[in-house]
């Protein structure tokens, strides 16, 4: 292989990773890396699964759609998801609002501003019940949006869906439940990590036995993505995150083969075309790789990485917007041809407000044209063999084993979370990606190249209004429903969590699903884990 | 070879031209065919040029973004021509309007009503000088899409570049010249189809010895696809026009390597991603083998196919306008990833009216994000050696030989032609096109599957009102610059044009360039072309 070379002057010749990029790529290419299609490629469906996790990929079942929807109440979202649905989107995936993403009911004074207006609020199960009202939850699959207070969450869909006779054994969907990207890109954590790597052990035993359909982990790259990192530093950073859980379940002695397969992945996808599929091809490669030899699965299902994608929320750019349907276009391609399972595909107008109806139903056109009018989802893996996109595969593999021997040698993802490694190395990058763009050595059209002025520049696109009422209605509903209960048995259940909490070989999923039940509320719960784990605060703010 | 399905009953597991499709492709599929990297790729900007005319492709020169404008009088396209150009547009491309096209002055009845309407209008040396106001012709390439009457508009430009100071030797451009495909497709003729082979012929001899920068006829598959071609057909039928017209000029006693290095091509991009890419490869190898082994060129700028691209109009949907963005934007990125030199993306309004400046302008970001932000163009072919693009590059090229020998056995082109072979061809595919829709076996998003109610069906963006002065303004500019001729001069210099197309052996475009000097106009100059040669009709409305 040609020598890597360092000191490339111009930014556009190197990967948005930094890899160096040759003209053009030949046989000699692959030659040169004694590059074998037996073994790096094998058959889709197959180990090393770099071509796909399923033999007949999209022929077989086509990804899965899956718009990311949340705001205003329950009731403004269940009408969202009723309308994407009449769209044709084929999976459900839940924006919470701030306060629910950090553990708190609308009324505390935590949540004053907040109800509602990045998400839809839940704190009940009567928030939850209205959220899915209607919506027969055997016959869809859901996503949730929920990390520190996951647990509680996935409580409420079960209770839920009890009510509507769906027994939890078929629930199909996927809940975030990283905390590993929280410390790393996201900051929505409620107590010291190690508290809720504890919760979370907990969830992987008891979903493993209840919930053989449900996706317990969403180990999750879009947020790493997002706060600056590279595809390298994504792929790298979020594998060492699986390597963080699959390790955590054993430890917890739990067959590796019993709750290895119901992880799945979350990447972000960015402008580099051929990097983001590349990165997709070379994830599963690395996964497979991980579970098999490391940590000695033996089901195949085990090694699979299947993943969610959602297109760059920080590629889209408030100038000129429509030139985001351009790029989300481009993102959901590179996804789709990576072989992704499921994508949300970002709208347009999202730099402004959460995106109108109008611009998500665009969002959702831009899947469905390339799905059904392009015939890119007719052929499995169809850049197989292209000598750069194989080469690529490799070095963007190369690059990301590195950074994760460089973990394994800090003791493992969470001692170098703890020690604030990945959030440096992204730091870097951020900073770097900055600097090439103010320096002009990268491009943004309509930012800072192609600038329009005056009305084109955008602004005047139509945006979504969350109404004002939202944050009074719901902590109306709130106290009506918290005045209704019977308080003996919320002391009760209260205390029973308490006591999980407190007792490390309590699992804490039964007594929160028996909470929930009991009317408890979300932040009545996580005042739990806030007092028996303490709080956590950013070391940088401390 | 797996063996070929013919009766895979779903067409989507077809590609558009209906090669069937596997569901994966391997290295056994290039290895069953004798694929060899070094014949059927080699080396890009070498024989067989699969791999793009040039060595370094974009790396060297980024493709030309070229938008087709035109509309109204002179001054309303001078005016859209600086508006792209301001906004980063590389190239000028001009539409002139039906009247224009079928060689008829503002003033004529046949022009009633649609003086500037569909493109601009340009009768006299006066319009050109408009147009092209305060745009030095030596620092920009302009094409020119015209047929019928191309000699004329030719000349024209000429002479304005003459008032400029600028050499004729020193013009690039591109002229569209291609009747061949108005017989096939378009139908914008003045006399029959020999007659404007001769003139062509003409022009291919002054230009070579004038306008050594010059494209002289830009072969366009683009008119014969958007009636409703194949992919393959689109390939088959262009580059069947292609041999016409180099047998043209060697019938004529012209060296092949004076004159085909200024052929260029001009294709469709439609939505079936993979194939158009197969399309542009196997294009290149077809044309470098039909110059170098079937006419002898000797200099390897004769085997080169350079192609302008336009995205599909007839893939453009009234219905959800906005999908169009995504429908293009895919189109370009098969453009580009094809290797083409140049490209002109279509304005997501346009099954409403001619663009605005806001959807044109989104047009060209289109080309702006794909070539700055995406990454697409850092590296040469960058899909050489995937097992299905080669494949399928293989398939393409061999059903296009297929049309070509037919074509061949009957005589050649423009016999073919006069039979209506290739204009059957075509309507047999456009009906299948046709009855896979109607039957719901192709989806088209928002026409025939996820059809939207009410306001967001489109039908509600803003369009482009053409000044209804405009054909009374150019009328009276038509009528004052007529008065102000010298008579005498302008009627010797008719009675020259008369005399060498009644004379095969005299070359029509000098005495066409001294009548635009000597202010003879569009209308005077066709009308010697109907005299000599008399008026084509239709065969299918005689």
């Amino acid at each position: 292989m040609p020598p890597v070379k360092k000191d490339a002057p111009d930014d556009t010749r190197r990967t948005m990773s930094g890899i160096p990029l040759e003209p053009c790529y030949g046989p000699g290419h692959l030659e040169a890396r004694g590059w074998d299609p037996a073994t790096k490629l094998g058959e889709p469906g197959q180990y090393p699964f770099t071509r796909g996790p399923h033999a007949t990929m999209y022929l077989g079942k086509p990804w899965t759609m899956r718009m990311f929807a949340g705001f205003g109440t329950p009731e403004d979202t269940n009408r969202r998801f009723k309308f994407l649905l009449e769209h044709g989107q084929t999976g459900l995936s839940t924006a919470f609002d701030m306060p629910t993403l950090m553990g708190y009911d609308p009324d505390s004074p935590r949540s004053l501003g907040e109800v509602g207006r990045e998400g839809v609020s839940v704190a009940t199960l009567d928030d939850m019940r209205r959220l899915f009202g209607d919506i027969p939850l055997d016959q869809v699959s859901t996503s949730m949006t929920i990390n520190a207070p996951a647990a509680v969450l996935l409580a409420l869909y079960v209770a839920v869906a009890e009510e509507q006779g769906v027994p939890t054994a078929k629930l199909r969907g996927t809940l975030q439940n990283d905390m590993l990207k929280e410390f790393i890109a996201q900051k929505e954590w409620i107590s010291p990590i190690r508290a809720h790597m504890r919760v979370i052990r907990d969830m992987l035993a008891w979903c493993t036995r209840q919930m053989p359909q449900w996706n317990t982990i969403s180990i999750s790259g879009y947020h790493i993505r997002e706060a600056g990192a590279t595809a390298v530093q994504e792929l790298a950073f979020t594998l060492a995150d699986g390597i963080g859980y699959v390790q955590l379940g054993v430890d917890a002695g739990l067959d590796v083969d019993d709750f290895a397969p119901r992880l799945s992945y979350f990447w972000d996808v960015h402008n580099d075309f051929f990097e983001e599929i590349a990165k997709f091809r070379a994830g599963r490669r690395m996964w497979a790789t991980i579970m098999r030899e490391r940590f000695g699965a033996k089901n195949p299902r085990s090694w699979m990485l299947r993943t969610h994608a959602q297109t760059a929320g920080v590629s889209l750019m408030a100038q000129q917007p429509l030139n985001n349907v351009v790029r989300t276009t481009m993102q959901a391609l590179a996804a789709v041809l990576g072989g992704t399972q499921s994508l949300h595909t970002n709208s347009y107008d999202e730099t402004y407000a959460l995106p109108t109806e109008e611009a998500a139903t665009l969002a959702l056109r831009t899947q469905q044209v390339i799905a059904e009018e392009t015939g890119v989802a007719n052929v499995v893996d169809p850049l197989a063999g292209s000598y750069f996109v194989e080469t690529l595969t490799d070095q963007v593999e190369e690059a990301a084993w590195e950074y994760i021997r460089k973990i394994d040698a800090m003791g493992g993802i969470t001692k170098a979370v703890e020690e604030g490694y990945p959030q440096r190395e992204i730091a870097r990058s951020a900073y770097e990606f900055q600097r090439q763009v103010d320096a002009g050595r990268r491009t943004i059209v309509g930012v800072n190249r192609y600038v329009s002025e005056g009305e084109d520049a955008g602004g005047e696109i139509p945006t979504l209004k969350i109404d004002p009422e939202t944050e009074r209605d719901q902590i109306a509903r709130l106290t009506a429903f918290k005045a209704a209960r019977d308080p003996a048995k919320v002391a009760t259940a209260i205390a029973a969590v308490r006591h999980a909490l407190e007792h490390d070989d309590v699992n804490v999923m039964p007594p929160i699903l028996d909470a929930v039940r009991a009317h408890v509320t979300l932040g009545e719960i996580c005042d739990q884990l806030r007092t028996v784990y303490g709080e956590h605060r950013d070391p940088a703010y401390l």
